[in-house]
This record gives C-alpha cells, sequence and structure tokens, in this order.
C-alpha cells in the first residue's frame, strides 16, 4: 500500500479557521512536517524530533505561554473571547515560535489539535532568500526527508499556512515528491486574503467584479497598470514597498485597505489609505477598489 | 445587548471543508437562514419553519436519504470514506435539496452540523434573476426578516457557498442591515477556486505570478484580453459559454482544466481544453494559465 503526503492548509492565524478535515487528517497521520528551522531538528539529534526532547535551541517549538489565536484585537470591538480547544489544558501549554518564525503553521495546528505534541514533527529549513540554488536544494531536501517517511511506510502531513494552493513553498516540494512517484493530496483552506476581507467586514467582490490578487511589488512594476476603477486588487505581501504602493494607488483613485498580521495577536488594521504606514511586516496584505454600488445580479 | 448577524461560509461542497468556527456558530445560534425556496416556508405555514413540521412543499429540505458530500468521485482514485460526522446516525437521515436548489448551504451545514435539525430555520428567496429591481425587493425582504430575528433577543446565522467574501448573495443583504444600525459579522470558509485546484493536486499560483478571479463572461468581452500567459486565470460560473470559452483559451495559448460542481457527488472534472465539454452546470469553474517551471523565490 501506498503512502500518502497530505498538503494541509491551517488558514491565515486563527485556529478555528481550520477545516475539519484538517484536524482529522492531522489527527490520523504519525509525522507532522512544517516549514521551520533546521537547527530544532539537527539539535536535538536525529531527522525528526519529539516535543519534549532535549534541544539546546534558543526558539523551542513548544514553551510556556500560548499566543497564537487566543484572542482578538481588543480595540477593534471584535471578538475576544477563548477559543474552544480540543483540550484547553494542553492547549495552554503550547507556544508559537517567535514572530516571524514559519513556525507559525505549527502553532496554529497545535492549538486546534493538542494531539499534535503526541506526533513525530519534522522541522523543514526554507532558507528565505531569492536565490534559486539555494532554494531548489531546501525543495529537494525536504521532499527526501518527507519521502524518507513515505518509505518508512506512514503518511505525512506538510503545514501551510494560509491555503496550500496559493503561493505555498510546499507547491514545489509537492512537484518532487510526485516526481519522483509518490502520492500527494492537497487539503484546503481559508486564505488570508478571504480572512482579511471578513475582517474588513467588506466584501471581496461582488456580481461582475474581478479580483486581482499578485505580490505587492508586481503593480509597481511599469508594465503593469490597473485596469478597471471598478475591479477588486488584494496586494500580498505588501509590508516591503508601501509607500511606493500608496502612490500608485492614489494615482489610479484608488482607496485601499491594510491588514497585517491577520487573525494573529499582533494584528493591526488600517482602514483607509491615509492610514496605512510606510513600512510594515511580511504577513500584510492590501485591499483596493471594489465596492459596487448596485445590485447587480449575483 | 445587541445581536449579531453572522454571515457563515460553509465551504465549496465537502461539509469537512466547514471550519472549526463555522460550525461552533451555527451550533450557538438559535435561528439559522439559508437561501431557498419561499415556498418551503409558506407552505408550511409561518415565518420561521422546523424541520419536521409539516410541509406540501415538493423539495423537502430534509428527507431520507444523504447525498451531499458522503463520497467522492470513485474513478478519480481520490477520497471514497464516510465523512466523520459529529452525529453519523442523524446525517444518515439529512439529504441535501435537489440539485440546483439553493438548499445547498443548507445541507453541506447539516452535514457537519446536525444539531442544525434542532434550530429554528429561515428560508430565503432570492430569484434567479437579472431584473435588479427584483433583486433589491429579494434583498431588503430578506433583511428585514433577518432583523426581524435580530429584534427578537437572539443571534443568527445565515449560511452561504464557498466563502462569504466571493460573489456572495449575503454581500447585498448585509448591507441594508448594516445601514439599518444592526452588528454583522463574517466568517471566512474555503473558496471554489482554492478547492477546484485542490481537487487538481495543482497550485493555483506560484512566485510573482497573479492570479485572477472573476465571472467567464467577463473574459469574452472584447475589452478583456488574457495579460500575460504566466497569470493565472479562475473563471466563475463557467458553464454558460464554454465553447466561446474555450476558443478565446486556444487563441491566447492557455490550456484550461474544469471542475463542474467540486466536492459534490456529482463532481466532474476535465483535465485539459480537450476534455472540457460545450455546456456544463451553473457551478463550473475554468482554471486556466499557471505553472511556472522554475523554483521562484515564494
Amino acid at each position: 500500500m501506498s503512502h500518502v503526503l497530505y498538503g494541509v492548509s491551517v488558514g491565515p492565524g486563527d485556529p478555528e479557521l481550520m477545516t475539519l478535515k484538517a484536524c482529522r487528517i492531522i489527527r490520523e497521520c504519525g509525522t507532522v512536517a512544517f516549514p521551520g528551522k533546521a537547527a530544532e531538528t539537527e539539535k536535538a539529534g536525529g531527522s525528526l524530533t519529539r516535543p519534549g526532547e532535549p534541544s539546546e535551541s534558543a526558539d523551542p517549538i513548544f514553551s510556556d505561554t500560548m499566543s497564537a489565536g487566543t484572542k482578538h484585537d481588543t480595540e477593534s470591538g471584535r471578538e475576544n473571547r477563548p477559543l474552544p480547544y480540543t483540550n484547553p489544558h494542553a492547549a495552554d501549554q503550547l507556544v508559537c515560535m517567535k514572530k516571524g518564525d514559519f513556525g507559525t503553521a505549527l502553532a496554529i495546528a497545535a492549538s486546534a489539535v493538542p494531539e499534535i505534541r503526541e506526533k513525530k514533527l519534522l522541522a523543514l529549513d526554507f532558507p528565505m532568500t531569492k536565490d534559486p540554488d539555494r532554494l531548489r536544494q531546501a525543495h529537494i531536501k525536504a521532499a527526501r526527508r518527507l519521502e524518507e517517511v513515505l518509505d518508512h511506510g506512514e503518511d505525512v502531513v506538510f503545514l501551510t499556512l494560509g491555503d496550500v494552493t496559493i503561493y505555498s513553498t510546499f507547491s514545489y516540494v509537492q512537484r518532487i515528491v510526485e516526481s519522483d512517484g509518490y502520492q500527494v493530496r492537497l487539503i484546503s483552506g481559508v486564505t488570508s486574503f478571504c480572512a482579511a476581507a471578513a475582517r474588513l467586514g467588506r466584501p471581496l467582490v461582488l456580481g461582475n467584479e474581478a479580483l486581482h490578487i499578485c505580490p505587492a511589488d508586481k503593480v509597481l512594476q511599469p508594465e503593469e497598470q490597473v485596469r478597471q476603477k471598478c475591479d477588486v486588487y488584494v496586494l500580498m505581501k505588501a509590508g516591503r514597498n508601501l509607500k511606493a504602493l500608496k502612490e500608485a494607488l492614489e494615482r489610479n483613485g484608488m482607496d485601499g485597505q491594510m491588514i497585517e498580521n491577520c487573525g494573529m495577536p499582533d494584528e493591526k488594521v488600517s482602514d483607509d489609505l491615509s492610514q496605512i504606514p510606510d513600512k510594515a511586516g511580511y504577513f500584510s496584505i492590501v485591499i483596493a477598489g471594489g465596492g459596487e454600488k448596485n445590485d447587480a445580479p449575483v
């Protein structure tokens, strides 16, 4: 019997936005892989670590305070209640990694599925680089380690933020694992841009509008133009070049809203262009345009 | 204390793709509204019906066989297992409405949250018309009925297919209810296009690609042009005009895949342009373009 690599979407940040299916697949798998620093794994002395094993890492996967998804922005007047953990006692003892660490996906999943602490955990290192050779090597290395688990006769889950089909590192690993003849299945999740729109209480698209989703830098290239004012733009990873982006939107007569770290404890909302700062973090999303006024057929 | 209208996304069809949060909110609310035929409600003799009450409707909301989301396409070699119902015995007794009925959202939710049968159910009629006046009247009528429940001192859930921010009728109702001074919250879900990509086992977007989502008819208008071959198009509601759509994609040198009724029992997959038929149902999605070959940074 051939074993399966599951690309499991954990959604945008709030553990309650995980799907029933993601939770079940994680519960059923013996090994859970996640994007995280290789140091943790290697310092623990093997390719597979269990929480609780000795680790010299300065960034433990699990520590004493739960910080992801336990509460929402109180100033916004939105929900501020504890999440209905499957096992609140266990969840109290969990924590996400430091902000900016890619262990975020693991922290989200651990909040919704505390049993994850009983699993074999596999940290896979994906360097933050634009060097295609280094990236390619990291993808191959990750694929080989996942294949090792499959060869061992186990299904394995790979956790991924947002939805697994939207700008996910997993897609590169999937390609290699599939071309090596293994079976891969994708488990859908809530995208960060849908969560951002819900957080703003606004539709993304209505009626005959088009929705354009792209890395923010793309709309700053001279050959790209905002096409129609009535269309909607979701600009991902917008934190890097916000000043230029705001100017581009203004030139096109478009307003924009921004959410940084949507659904995370340090979430920040900017309700219009004037509120958007010049710099923000990696997980910043700008939504611009839209707002069709008529009752067009849907 | 002011009560809340929740716009709750039930995802694309598979009840297991509902989020933990959607399930909780439904469980906690006394009244569940859904797009469905007014006849059912009125025939039952009041504005709020309970399943089990006598109804003369030819399309009962609940009947004897469960048909939504219980199995997946077996020929595809994908999953074909019963879903882990919260209460399998109750779920066995539920059924979705006839195909094409908008009670689909209710059927999906009922599969994941069998307790929905104990709730007050509120069918809201949205005619399938392009007449803006009739639509506007339907939206106002729906809003008033929801406000009636809120005034009665209850929270109310409105179920919506896919994600509530993507081409959802709820957005029009939300606008009215909010402008009348009531509180509305949106609960995110899995979009149909993410589920379609997952079903095809492919990423939607990678690296620097842009994702364009629009009603299929839009790309057939002369002023619209496919911009860049490396970008990805998701064409919603593609069933109506498939022949012209296939020709447009061919002219632009793009291949396309289609899924009809993704995640539903009558799901159909076309893996390339040549397999796509000339006609298909309302819930058909074409994905075209994409497939970046290099390991670009993500």
